[in-house]
């Protein structure tokens, strides 16, 4: 009727999109018991590493939960605790009346955990990059943005009405270049820390450099970083940089920290500036309390255990050098989220190819759905290791990318 | 340092926003059991009608949870259930595997009551907007826009790219000269059902027939219709108007519903464009299971059981007819939400006027927010009748208004 010709073509270039859901996954369903000793750490091993799809079980390279932390036995006792006494819904704004005392909380624990002033909690990852950027930036400054940032980047840049000026992926050469022309109210660089499609590290120190130089404001989009890079305190730590009033920190609850929602850490003035202006936190309902408890603990936990931390770059290793071993093409990854170029084996058409291949996975238990336009330019697998995930998992998904080369 | 100019000017203005968030409200403080019949539906009295604020005990009318059911006992034990069976965080984007056989059935039920072939869940209501309305407008398009649309809308508006045209206030008169004029790729007509902050009803009758009349789609926001409007189905149900493959309900399960997140129902057609172009679906975590397993438990509530809609219109009726008589201005008021235009008795400056009337009301254990620019144009304070209210809670409420007129 109204769209159907627009979807019929995207289903003819192997583009369309379809929903899978996952079903419920009981712990008997797991013969193996690699994981007693984490199970001191209050650690449930059936975490996201294994998921049931549509009656199959399949070994899950495609979450974000890359600590396990979703069935962290205590986030989730944290979380059933929060609704016994403050509900289920906050029923408003956080203006309003939709925060509690856990909202001041969470935010303490996380500007301690991020080195800053204070921090502010958002509904989504989405929403604070589509609510800060245009709070920060109008239609008078100048964005730099790394040309893989994020769609809500990409978004929250649109919104601000700011100049836009996209420089080459982690391309400092070509930033220096770009921002030396420019002159405006304020200079903003905003970065991805960990590129969520590529899987490597934006060039934080010389992005730091660059800010001072040119007196911009450095805003780091943490995601991906939070809970895996520099000892689970995220691109800061790991490039040992202090935070500087100067420099304004998102990150996520729903990535390596297991629960949902995300956060912006910065100096006291800002924060309170976006607590005036972002729309995406005055003009929407509160998380629910028995998110923001989880999201405290689980903060807790990162701060207080490396346990998990270490299992997930252990486990990252033995992919990706046997990934390198079978000489695939990886990219460019130094984290946790490992792309792979698959060679032409099975068609030229890329995009053929990697939906073949991502098939062939799925009839092997593995689920790693293909990554195509619009989301990445080039279409590739994408696998995310996690903590969770046995050296049997790891082992299993080399095996049967060895086998397909043959 | 970047902000502080800023922020001492809000300040002046008397318009800098602050947070104040709520603590926890034990049971045992309420003294009064006007809700012992109440029980019998497996209803917390206590819910969002009283909060305690700063060490104070308010009765609250600044919550959108119309129907209390954030505290409702079935709903609570729903989300804790599915928080053993799923664990917390999703882990990833719904296209991924952030989905769960809840999401479906929560769909399923969704769809079934706004009488829709189909539905998609989103993550909040101001994501809902700002995604879907790009997904369905390009800058060939025509959006006809409400002025008193909410925030979100607007913002949807302008990432689309779309040419938009405001109309005056629920003036049908005004929209269809407007209308007349236009020609463009696709018409789109986009309003609120229940306006947030006046209370009022869009005449959706006189909408859907001018919607006839120039071929063009009708997107109606039902976050504050849904469970209220219509024996709780919404503002289609309200004016007997029947679904149609041309017209889009969105709305959200964090107002009456007493969970979190939103919702879009419409054609299959138009929810699998949706999947394939809503970036704030595509590019943002799925919800926690909890959640959605709280969202079905609510909407089966609406679905079966009309006795809190029963009493939260008797308590609107119960305190518009005490602010009629006692002749405060009301604006159009026609729903829950109560806006209330105080009388210049403090002081002619209008900011100042509505601030010093709601910490009057907060001395007298109130919570009714100011709200001011640029939530709205006239600043006032805005009342939000919970079906939890006692008559008492009303009641007091007018007597305190009435001592202000003396």
């Amino acid at each position: 009727m109204i769209f159907d010709d627009e979807i019929e073509l995207l289903r003819k270039k192997g583009l369309l999109r379809i929903i899978r859901d996952r079903n419920a996954l009981l712990k008997s369903s797991r013969k193996d018991n690699a994981f007693q000793d984490v199970d001191n750490t209050a650690f449930q091993p059936y975490g996201s590493s294994h998921i049931l799809v549509e009656g199959c079980e399949f070994i899950n390279f495609s979450s974000n939960d890359y600590l396990g932390l979703s069935s962290n036995r205590l986030i989730m006792e944290a979380a059933k605790n929060a609704i016994d006494i403050y509900g289920l819904g906050s029923g408003a704004s956080r203006l309003l009346s939709g925060g509690t005392d856990l909202n001041s909380k969470l935010e303490g624990i996380i500007a301690q955990l991020k080195g800053t002033e204070s921090a502010l909690i958002f509904n989504s990852g989405y929403t604070a990059n589509i609510s800060v950027i245009p709070a920060i930036a109008d239609e008078n400054d100048i964005i730099f943005s790394d040309e893989l940032n994020h769609a809500s980047i990409v978004d929250g840049c649109r919104l601000s009405r700011a100049k836009k000026i996209i420089y080459k992926h982690v391309d400092i050469q070509h930033l220096s270049s770009l921002i030396k022309k420019e002159s405006g109210k304020k200079k903003i660089i905003i970065t991805d820390t960990v590129f969520s499609m590529d899987g490597d590290i934006a060039p934080i120190n010389d992005l730091y450099d660059i800010c001072l130089k040119n007196n911009a404001i450095l805003y780091i989009d943490d995601a991906h970083g939070t809970g895996v890079l520099g000892n689970g305190y995220g691109a800061l730590s790991h490039f040992m940089i202090k935070p500087e009033p100067w420099i304004i920190q998102m990150g996520t609850f729903s990535k390596a920290l297991g629960s949902f929602g995300a956060f912006v850490a910065a100096s006291s003035e800002i924060i309170q500036w976006l607590i005036n202006k972002t729309r995406g936190l005055i003009f929407s309902t509160a998380l629910p309390a028995c998110i923001i408890a989880a999201s405290i603990k689980a903060v807790e936990i990162i701060r207080d255990d490396q346990t998990l931390i270490k299992r997930l770059w252990s486990n990252r290793e033995r992919l990706f050098q046997g990934l390198i071993e079978l000489g695939y093409d990886t990219l460019k990854s130094q984290t946790p989220i490992i792309p792979l170029l698959p060679p032409p084996i099975f068609s030229t058409d890329e995009i053929k190819n990697v939906n073949i291949f991502s098939e062939i996975l799925k009839k092997n238990q593995i689920y790693a759905p293909a990554i195509r336009q619009p989301t990445v330019k080039v279409p590739r697998l994408r696998f995310s290791v996690i903590a969770t995930h046995t050296e049997q998992d790891i082992d299993k998904l080399l095996n049967i990318l060895k086998s397909v080369q043959e």
